[in-house]
């Protein structure tokens, strides 16, 4: 059994984790690292865990564990990492954007398995790619690995409460968020440069701009994203080129009917389908931003960095409804 | 023209009230209370009213206008009363729970026109009713005025997360109460006293216990209410009570049909359908929270007070959808 | 008085307007023609109006009302005005798709007070905007106006439930919409064709593309609307030249704060902001889609058709929460 | 492996079943049979099912399977099985209310494990709990067991948009559903039968009233009910009794906190609160309707019934949020 400690224990990342290794049958859940809740159940912040395990948040790390999933805000898992060290065998998955930028001096692999299953394999240290990131890049990967990004991309996509947080905000408060839609950070979302850097390492040179406008949707879960550039092929040729490149991925499916967000929420997968009109292709991708944005593709990569069935402990019921 | 000042700026039912004054033909806002946002409009807060408004909130209160509604928190009007004098001529309606004990010494009417019309009118200070309370109240006070309320009653109702107020807490998270639902103080919510003293102004000596469960629901506004009782009368004479009973309401209906939370969501209405099962009467009542619950019952009832029509500037449009 | 009729009854665009018309103080609803409803209330099907009106619904059509509403479905109101005649004085105001087409050979003047005022003002038959229409012509015909559309647009749209009127479909179900998100019609939505022939209309020889992903939303009421395009100049100068084209319109108003869609839910509103980045210009806007995008655009024509104040009966409460 | 065959198969209960199937370890579907659909792959219809299973609807039934499951609509599974037959040693388990009541003449034992956990074990037909009998039935038979059920009963449950069933009606349309609430059937909701008989297995003479009042909720899973009536002992007692009479149900806990319907949506879990007050007793249950309170359960009972443990396939990760 792979004996795992969790850090930065109240958030929905980190309860996501534990509701997906309280039935891996690899893992045992070492530590779940909490100073303030410290010998509480964590059922008493993760509600829905009542009957499911007992476990205690501690206050104590265990440096020996397998593996450590770092749960923490972002720029906090380098903080935490500088005052607190593991077993050189300890292998170390963030959560947070600390890691991602490949220009940074650090050891750490970008964890998006469909660009770079080989490499997290055999990683000890995995960037763990953001939400939005994670839905675009699906999106976008297989033309870049064409080499056919030809002219700038046109990304909208709207994203759930859980995506903002466990903290509180105007635009959190059910009143407020309740019916209601809302642009943010157009342009400038800081999932723009993982985004970019993916982009790059399969097409190099690509220099065209990627305009996202991400969206707030009244929803809990769940990343819609849209995104449309210029395409001289046909559709089969296009729905041939992404089948081919996810023939591997056993969460990501090219479907060629209309997609909807239910369809992946409560699950690890990516669903992609394409769309031709005149001389554009509409890539339309969904996914799960706390499953395979967050914390069920943190659980992918640890089962890829551990020689396991890649899909182990993954197979979750979508709730559909 | 009516001079009316608010005090207790930025929570719900302020809101609302300007929502309502600014339209309304008798009145002119005079203030808008706020030490912390002077200086700002009115619509940077409440932002609906971008185009309806340029009112400014302010620091400064004047004694003499012709009315004062106070929105604040329960315990603060008490407080802001003692340490802030307005004119003799000035009315004031209180939203809070301080004044609506008649047992305390104070010279509050309760603002129940259903209940208290002709004291209203006269009166130069209100202590506006709980929107539970109003919910069911006008659900059983006419079994009350007719001496008919003989055994234990039972009150199920469920409100919106306006009902919280605009503070942050666990359970108005949008995560966290989207697709939700839960009880909280059964048998002990603070509104029960005033009902029990509504009732026992109509019928003398009720020394029944009114069961109530209140309820979270997973919408912004409104709440709904079922209610029984024993009843041995046949529903034509129970019909024909309550119609006699709210003849002259403007607001206040009985209907034949099943009822829903919306045809009330948004105006000053209140529905109330009757239906007999063996010995038992089930009332079902409906309102908007922050309007015949709140802010709607305060200009209903400044409208009684300064001779106008009861209904003036309140018939608004529901949103229905 | 203005006598008004109604054709078309039980939809969403006539209830919204039988809501609006009921309070309105210069106009009297003659007739809500229905066959199969006729003898009913009106607030059999359109719950809410319940204690507001006991109109009946009429299957008699009375040829002399000073005008008439179509809330048909499209392709009905043509067929209708071919089966049935009204007097030379009625004016006609039609909701549907039937008469927005310039080029085809009718009377009618498209209804887009924003747009057309005088023609409006002296038109007596008048093609009401479709609601994605409104939201994104009001977002870009400053621009047109100015010359400025030089380069392809670029927008994003997503409406509610009631968009997609009461008819039952698999993705109106609750159970399917709650919580859901999902795009449809990419490229090729219908109002196309009407945002082209507005954008034309102010800038002449416009030729390029305007791209349009219409979402569906998991709310009921509304469309917030983002559209960027190519823009040279500065924030402050767009700013200026959007202001000063609705600097008389009494509905359409410019905030240079973060929009979010309940601001204008349940008003006659469309709220807009402009933002810049690098060399594009972000335009957002958000309507009431069953107001500002049907119903009460259709009463704010009426109003200016009969010399009334443009905003008269259209001062409406934001529900907001 | 067991062969499963699954009847009536585009509803919500079917989807769920094949959403457990698909992943239980023990189980192979052999046939999902319709006539409409057939030769059209499963997730055609249940869309959540892409990548999952390509299994294609079948309008041939297999008279040797060993487990079949009626997924049909009331009234409909008798109808089938006097049209349709199965080998000696096919198990069936039926979802609709057909062979509920006990009184009437046939073999299908009432397939509530808390209550008949043994006979479930032996037996070949099964007769599968409604989704609020389950939570009502759950909430009240320790202290039925216990004898001390001693006056009337008043219950109070909210059910979400699922448990309407798929095909339209003006109560599912989410324009009408969305932030809205509405009573039902007060008094004579057809689950009434069979609590009364479960109750009165294990309280025999028990002739009290059951009072119940269900709703609709605007959500799409769960049922979230409260029960309460006279109990002279005290609180610590009534959590001892009902913790013993849960000590081997696997899904069904006591909890001391305050419950939340999202705590088992999407579980086969069910969650009980007790409070006590005054002379009475409060019992908060909550239970997702497509799971525990019907398809989850179903596969429950199949479990048993084939010896195999009881939670096989049923430990599912809640979605919380």
């Amino acid at each position: 059994m792979i004996k795992a400690g969790i850090i930065g224990s109240a958030g929905y990342t980190a309860g996501e984790l534990i509701r997906i290794l309280v039935n891996h049958p690899q893992v045992a859940i070492d530590f779940v690292y909490s100073t303030s809740s410290a010998g509480k159940p964590v059922h008493a912040i993760h509600q829905d865990l009542v009957g499911e395990t007992d476990i205690l948040f501690s206050d104590k790390i265990h440096q020996d564990v397998d593996v450590v999933f770092l749960c923490l805000g972002h720029g906090n898992s380098k903080k935490f990492l500088e005052d607190n060290s593991f077993s050189k065998n300890t292998k170390i998955i963030d959560l947070s954007t600390d890691f991602r930028n490949k220009e940074e001096k650090h050891s750490f692999v970008y964890g998006l398995p469909e660009l770079n299953r080989k490499n997290i394999e055999k990683a000890n240290f995995i960037a763990n790619p953001g939400c939005f990131a994670t839905a675009i890049n699906l999106a976008l990967l297989p033309l870049a690995y064409a080499g056919l990004l030809k002219e700038d991309v046109h990304v909208n996509a709207v994203t759930g409460a859980t995506g903002a947080g466990t903290s509180f905000s105007a635009t959190t408060h059910f009143a407020w968020r309740d019916n209601n839609f809302s642009a943010y950070k157009a342009f400038e979302h800081q999932h723009l440069s993982e985004i970019g850097q993916s982009v790059q390492q399969l097409q190099e040179g690509f220099d065209h701009k990627i305009n996202f406008i991400p969206n707030r949707g009244n929803f809990s879960r769940g990343i819609h994203c849209t995104a449309y550039t210029f395409f001289e092929g046909v559709l089969e040729d296009a729905n041939g080129m992404y089948k081919r490149f996810y023939a591997t991925a056993p969460f990501t499916h090219i479907v060629e009917e209309e997609l909807h967000l239910k369809q992946v929420v409560n699950t690890n997968k990516c669903l992609i389908r394409l769309q031709k009109f005149d001389d554009k292709i509409l890539i339309t991708s969904v996914i799960d931003n706390l499953l395979k944005g967050a914390s069920g593709q943190a659980v992918q990569n640890m089962n890829l960095m551990f020689g396991l069935e890649e899909s182990l402990g993954l197979k979750l019921k979508a709730n559909y409804f």
